[in-house]
């Protein structure tokens, strides 16, 4: 049997995740803040830690996938964290889409505990997470990589390597989220033009699914408007497009296509749309265009 | 055999067009306002049409793929012209990227003589024409549109039917080209957002083409910032983003990111880039973003 | 008594500056579309001329103040048009807001009939022109501006002269309408910005008022979104924006502020605000900041 | 004599502020980082403190002009600091622009310490300072704002008042430099559309001061492009766009202009202009349009 893994983070990635891990013959010790989502990994196996650290053995191996770089930061740098646990010889892999600056200062952190941290934040939504079919970027020390890799096709169709920096990876992932962001207010825009020209939304959502697979599942949402259940919640996809515009200022590259993105989710936020699927901000193009979308869980107000 | 089309206009797209309804074993009379351009089509089979309406004979088919509104319009509208000439049961497929108003008031106008406008514009770049790998969407006249199935099948991979209405085929192919324009600002912009975290900006491409294949080519080319020799020139681009902006207008739609794309087009055609490739317009986020971009046409400034 | 001079369009512009021409102690032949509208200047001495035509005479002056760049063509370049009896020595001095192309164009045009075109528009709205507080922003031939001054004067506070390029006064006035529009679109986000910061929106704009006469007017009207009734129409403010971006595509240039001032501006006409003054724009902001604006019109939809 | 006050901060606008507390028969007890800074004000009769909490006495009043909310915070929060000097019935009058969240918290700590917070942030260039034509914004607890109307009237020609809130004077300052920064974009693009359309911009910036005394000095240092010395830097600029967009981005307000305002604004930083006069920013639009700018300083690259 493989080795006996920690796991801290059980949300709609974090869950799945770690049922293919014990899937694939992993042991694993699992937290979360709420401690009823722990019962469904400890009815496949896993064992129920009842403080943060606990998942962590010397020199082993902790996942985490939490919500955001605060959390994360929290987590590791609190005096007692699973870091110092972990010790010499230990890896942690961090799933979660984060800055960049703070990959950097946590593997900096990590360092001074003898531990290696892998940057390694995936790309899919809960369905391709449960299906294996999320894929990994990862960058960090090479040796934790190559340990890592049985643990990443667990979990995954594939693996990318993006060096030792340990930001890198998470710069990567940044590029990924603003590519679809930016897919789907295009989609969005497109969608109200066609409509506004006498063309039917399916009809578009079709044309463009056939030429792009990347493209088929957000011209269908917005051609439907089915924004709940929420697949990655708009919030969410607010904060990735914060960490864009962030990273982006720090390095000094102004961005404009992210700027309009960041303007349309703030604004889909302030609608109280926050809960909803990110594909929700493409309500934004057609009220701007004075169409009054009849949105199902809206229309109550 | 197969009956003989008209065909006008060769240029890069229209010329391998032309050639693989040739290599179909259809007879060609081919018109070209620059007349050496028809010698390549004569070598394999063509006719040489000495003027436009030489290319109809009545009741017969005529293909134009032409630079934009205004040169279809003048080669349909003048009097005498191979409108007039295919007369009754006469069919005009017309390849090119125009406006959806043009396609309507052509298509009235080619009713009065009792010949059917096909909106017929095709998706793929110089190469997919040569290796009849185009996607077709058409609108029109059922009837004209099942005529024209052979045809389609002669120059491409798929057709996409978008009904009776004139104007429909070209309103989707201008959201496809909105589609695709946006898919290059927002790579140029996290390409460059890449390279100033230290991230490569091939390994961000290689990533992105193994997702999606839509975006492997202008990931690729503008990772590499190879702009010549011009799949799609630039100035062609900003024709077609003005197309969108212009037929928005008219449907009172605003489109902030196709505002967007049509600064940055109108920026790098006042740097002098309108005969690069389209993807060009990446220089525009680098430059803003303090670097200057090594392009080696130029230099030589 | 001074000359009589004629004049064409008595909207809510044209009327009050015909009748400080009467006051002025000019003789007047006015025209309008709608007769109506010609009562209150012949009740004041005016003269009703029957055709647009009837208004000149030869080697006189006739003031034209239209609604924009067609109807201003329609009225000149009509076979036995006012410019054809203005003939030689005749001066047309156009108030209207156009496109520098199209001045350019008609003076091309009266050149042939010997006719001077002064493009003449002025800044102010139809409470200055009542009060003589217009300023006027004149170019084309020396002459004709010189015998055009006690004009001027009449009808507004100052003259400001930018020589003998018909397009040149146009230019400008386009310019000062980009201005004030974008002075417009930043009151609005900051009076938003306010608010959502828990500071009045009228304290912001006594404020802005104390420092700036220009700005006080539109920081009042949009602290208390008092839109009607228009002194300047929405729909008209949209026209002057869209001349910008034209004027500005011939001349390759990008302007990204007017882009988003027109994107605004079009998603207002789209939300039915076309005939509210050009200030209720700023509905925009504080809807997309998820503020439900309580505008009176509006609420009995 | 008039009581004698602390002052931290001889930037380009502390020293002027300072010189005319001085003038007004103030005592003066000044701190600097840079201690060179503080001869002018020892020669005119000032008191040269060797730690920043010599400042301050108890119960006194302490001014501070230092660059932004994190040198502030780290002045006040520090342990033995000039706040805790100050004591009960100690008022800190605040001149820096710094945000509103960083106002309400310095004001909660100083509330620990008895001593009253006075948001101040001002109105004005250093030569405003300089001729005591500042106009002060001012926010806090009443008491301590009328104590300070008479240093205010040393230093302005104006006092604004907003109320208890702390934060509101910040909320304000934010609003009216947004609202400059947006006039300087404007300007910038209307001068590049006018050279581009044959207008001189001497011309329309002369047109612009007649209109609006709030654009004329901006209107005339973008048409003769004279941006050194600087009389507000580019990068502080920045710093405070971006404080209007945290700010925003807390109260969930989306504010499109300022985004690209803060696009440009980054870009210019990114060409290294950071240190010259804000309005340098208006390169940005000319090289948009592939003008390029003769830049007196950037020539010699």
């Amino acid at each position: 049997m493989a080795e006996t893994l920690g796991f801290i983070g059980l949300g709609n990635m974090g869950e799945p995740i770690a049922l293919n891990l014990l899937a694939a013959g992993y042991g694993l010790r699992v937290y979360n803040r709420t401690p009823s989502k722990v019962a469904p990994l400890v009815a496949r196996g896993g064992l129920a830690a009842k403080t943060v650290a606990e998942v962590a053995s010397a020199g082993g191996i902790v996942l985490t996938m939490v919500a955001d770089d605060r959390a994360l930061e929290d987590l590791c740098l609190a005096p007692g964290s699973f870091v110092e646990k972990l010790g010499a010889g230990g890896v942690h892999i961090s799933l979660s889409t984060i800055a960049p600056a703070t990959a950097r200062r946590l593997s900096a952190h990590h360092a001074k505990h003898k531990v290696d941290y892998l940057a390694s934040p995936v790309f899919g939504r809960p369905d391709a997470a449960a299906e294996r079919k999320l894929w990994v970027c990862t960058s960090g020390p090479g040796g934790a990589r190559r340990r890592a890799e049985p643990i990443f096709e667990a979990i995954g169709q594939g693996v990318l390597h993006f060096g030792d920096e340990p930001g890198a990876a998470n710069v990567v992932k940044l590029c990924g989220n603003f590519l679809i962001a930016s897919t789907i207010e295009a989609l969005a825009e497109l969608m109200v033009f066609a409509e506004k020209n006498g063309v039917s939304k399916s009809a578009v959502a079709d044309m463009i699914g056939k030429f792009s697979p990347l493209h088929r599942g957000y011209a269908k949402l917005i051609a439907e408007q089915k924004f709940e259940p929420a697949g990655f919640r708009l919030a969410l996809g607010f904060k990735d497009i914060n960490l864009v515009l962030q990273t982006a200022a720090e390095s000094v590259t102004p961005l404009p296509m992210a700027s309009l993105l960041y303007d349309r989710w703030l604004s889909a936020v302030a609608k109280g749309r926050g809960d909803l699927d990110w594909s929700a901000v493409a309500l934004g193009a057609a009220e701007d265009a004075g169409l009054k979308p009849s949105l199902r869980s809206e229309v109550v107000e």
